[in-house]
């Protein structure tokens, strides 16, 4: 059966109901959103943040993955479902699906096979509208500063150094680079400007990262869109009066949003941020929610533990004081013999010199967490039918050679009951872990210069021996180091690879990393180093996916996987 | 008070109990959003098709109207309120309100006063989420389209000859007319293309005209996105095999919504067509549930009545076979004395002579409700404070020159209460009313050819002498003949005046209405002939209602009206 099909013979419970049972939380404190999907009051939030109980965090990452995805998702779904069953009061957090890869070539991301969140559909397609509201604040956003201009220009923006620039849920290349503004002087003034998609925007890192409306609107009022005249003068989305209205257009997508998995466990689905040019993770306010219900919360990062790890770590629990107490760092055999060389139409055969030789990949993975965060980890096994004992004999192997537990975990066939080894797993981690906010082992401290930042996590990360830059982006990271030189650093690097060159599989080492572009998102709170080339708004497939959906005449969609 | 604080004061009853309080809809049959919305199941709008019960069918429409609007929404709902104090079973369908101009100048339109349908904030910002699904749906067709000629353009679409733009629902001049595709081969071709703002998207007038999902399929694939290289093939987005995931995108915003009046009564507020472009009607969906399960139904179309009304009559009641039973015409003192030549700010001061020249721009309302449909008629002065009595006196009888009963109502200082004269002679009127879908009096038959459609509505409503076109729109027409010529006619002109001039007030005649361009919507069914310049995509002023609107630490929004 497809994705799809197991989610819709999901027996889902009324989520007014699950969420009384399972955590008591009072159902005037939900808005349903139809009977399955419901947001919690952010009055509910805040009045648990006086709450004593802490749960545990425990964070999913991944290897370099395939270009098709590891599962993390699928195995954060799993992993949740086997710690309820085990008995640990469980709540997981994910991402919300953005549309764009949806009717493109990745299509949903809700989980798979035995392991999702339901309804599937509707997570997929709009959700609760979380990002259609950070696509209006955003382009709300974008109109009043070309209207601004249009109106006389009064806070003298130079409408060739305006960095905000529109965005669509779509995966569409034609947008990238656009002129606006042409047909004329009722049509304002022409200038080039280009559309990224929704999850690229810097609303939704804000939104991810805010703790309550009082921060997410100061944090929308600070956003910088550009430059006055003089060059280095900035101008704030505070300057054009645009933070109360985009605001008021995320009253309800700042709400977390709560569904189920298949087997009747709660979720919190919030925030979408995209993993390369933003954080990629789900929002503090869900994870943060969470910890106060659940013993234990597991969340995931996006890409693999190089970016996804290091973002959830450097910048969502420096940002949010939040520390998690172990880490799954999930493998796939396939993805192994990926890295050791085998193409992508033979990933099925069984291969143990690819596995061997692609073990490098997860090893530096490993060592990363290990290592430079001395975090607890265990490797998680993603297992698919095709997966050869002997493969996975030897990826165990090899990690017990590191000091690392392997565990082949089967919850995508078997729901939660295929995970329960892994969950006893990470309970024992868990509980003898002394990780907390306080201790956490960041990669650099705050007054770290910009550049020996990047430069650290190119060196102790990737691999690399040197970051370099033009002079023009030293300049600018020179100038961003007088007034941002605290801020964090959000890297943008292919998920491909440890290197700046998707095809560089397995471990690279002694590689350069070229700075191409820094950025400001300082409404965000980050620096974005952008290293090598990356698209902000991805485009379709030939044959995209969007072209096998459907929905019959009683509205069951079909498709969507 | 301002409509907003009114808004927020207003006891709401919790929409799932209220509905099936007044008319026994089953819970399960809705899908609530948060616990003042709600989405009625299509099963359940399918179930009644079978019932015997027809209710009666109001449209309120109004004169050529101020730019401020006369309050169409207000009266619709104030009308509602009182034929339900008075013990008539009444249901309200409203269109659902444009972000756009919420942002610019117009601001919310959710009725005013005492007169409106709430949550306010909900229903103005986001509400169900309609309007970005369209936005969606139609923006996957738009990439599909660039995509495939980027993947080699099998169909051998003609990039010269796409009619399909884009669209947001915002009001963004630099969008209006731009170059996609720029910055290199990974973007695709080069080619000016443009936005629209959401309402005016084929998509809103499909979903708004469609019966059920199979119809609404049907006609998103029919969508004639464009030509090929020999400049008269069209393309379908069925060619595209976009339909399908467009009706998925679609699958919750086909179903009413359900909301509720400031008194506790019921009203769908369903889909949303721009009134210039498209139709401007609420959906036949929400209609057709309305007098099923109501005994009187008042529905309001955009604009005067010259364009609302008559697409009303002419495409929607062709379309699904509906009638009304009468006419309210909303006219407003302040509007009369707008016609009689006093300019905008001095509005407010009494003016006979005015008010007895701008009768003028009434009268040939009426005339064209009662003379050229037939229908019975009432005239409601929507009442602003500062009318006097000799004004209204004067309005009053010139209206019973005429044949027609004028009635001064405030439901907007009362609700309800201050539309019950107004109710009673509604009720007088659709007693004594034999319109029905088999007798309705349109302006043409379906086989007119489409150049005396647009004529006969430019001669008979718009007192216009004759209509006029370039030899390329004539080319065109001839074209849309042969192969679409049974289509009813959706004219796009100013609502500012009869004419397409908009400072042309009162009831001029003899002019000429040029048709400066013509549009098939193959979907919707219908062509759109532009006569003088439309806008489909309207800009901000200086200083936009965004810059107003705020949000306080505890969600509660100020600055919307």
């Amino acid at each position: 059966m497809s994705d799809i099909e197991i989610a819709q013979r999901a027996k889902m419970k009324p989520i007014i109901g699950l969420a009384a049972e399972k955590f008591g939380i009072p159902a005037e404190h939900l808005d349903p959103y139809g009977h399955y999907k419901a947001k919690l009051s952010l009055e509910y939030v805040d009045s648990l943040s006086h709450q004593a109980q802490e749960g545990k965090l425990v964070l999913v990452t991944a290897i370099s993955p395939t270009p098709a995805g590891e599962g993390k998702t699928t195995t954060t779904v799993g992993l949740g479902d086997a710690l309820n069953r085990i008995g640990k009061k469980t709540i997981i957090c994910l991402r919300e699906p953005s549309l764009g890869p949806c009717f493109g070539m990745k299509g949903g991301a809700a989980g798979g096979g035995y392991s999702q969140v339901v309804p599937m559909e509707d997570i997929n397609l709009h959700f609760t509208g979380d990002f259609h509201a950070i696509a209006v604040a955003h382009n709300l956003l974008s109109a009043m500063i070309d209207n601004h201009i249009n109106h006389g220009n009064a806070l003298d923006i130079d409408p060739r150094r305006i960095k905000w620039k529109r965005v669509v849920d779509m995966n569409d290349r034609a947008l990238r680079e656009i002129t606006v503004g042409q047909g004329g002087p009722a049509n304002g003034y022409l200038r080039e400007d280009g559309f990224d998609i929704v999850v690229a925007s810097e609303v939704m890192a804000i939104l991810c990262l805010a703790t309550n409306r009082a921060d997410l609107k100061e944090r929308l009022g600070r956003i910088v869109i550009g430059y006055k005249t003089d060059k280095v003068t900035p101008v704030y989305a505070s300057d054009l009066k645009a933070h109360g209205a985009m605001a008021a257009l995320l009253k309800d997508a700042i709400k977390p949003n709560i569904v189920q998995t298949l087997e009747n466990n709660i979720a919190l689905v919030h925030g979408g941020p995209f993993a390369n040019i933003a954080h990629g993770c789900n929002s503090v306010t869900a994870t943060k929610t969470a910890l106060k219900l659940a013993d234990y919360t597991i969340t995931e990062a996006g890409f693999g533990a190089d970016l996804g790890a290091e973002k959830f770590l450097n910048i969502k629990c420096r940002s949010a004081k939040l520390a998690p107490s172990a880490v799954v760092l999930v493998a796939t055999v396939r993805a192994l013999k990926y890295h050791g060389g085998v193409d992508r139409i033979h990933l099925n055969q069984e291969n143990l010199e690819a596995v061997e030789k692609g073990f490098e990949n997860l090893e530096r993975h490993i060592t990363n967490v290990t290592k430079n965060y001395q975090l607890p980890c265990v490797v998680c096994i993603n297992h698919f039918t095709y997966d050869t004992d002997a493969e996975t004999d030897m990826i165990i192997e090899k990690c017990s050679d590191l000091g690392v537990k392997c565990i082949v975990s089967k919850h995508w066939a078997e729901g939660g009951a295929g995970a329960e080894a892994l969950a006893n797993e990470v309970v024992s981690m868990v509980e003898g872990s002394t990780i907390s906010p306080d201790n956490l082992n960041l990669l650099y401290p705050d007054n770290m210069p910009i550049w020996n930042k990047i430069e650290t996590i190119a060196t102790k990360l990737y691999g690399a021996s040197e970051i370099v830059a033009s002079d023009k982006v030293k300049g600018e990271i020179a100038e961003l180091q007088e007034k941002y030189g605290d801020l964090p650093i959000c890297m943008a690097k292919t998920q491909m690879s440890f290197s700046t060159n998707p095809s560089l599989k397995g471990a690279p080492t002694g590689h350069s990393v070229e700075i191409s572009s820094v950025k400001l998102e300082h409404g965000a709170g980050f620096i974005v180093a952008i290293a090598g080339n990356m698209m902000t708004m991805p485009g379709l497939p030939k044959t995209p996916t969007a072209e096998k959906i459907d929905i019959d005449d009683n509205g069951v969609i079909t498709g969507l996987f």
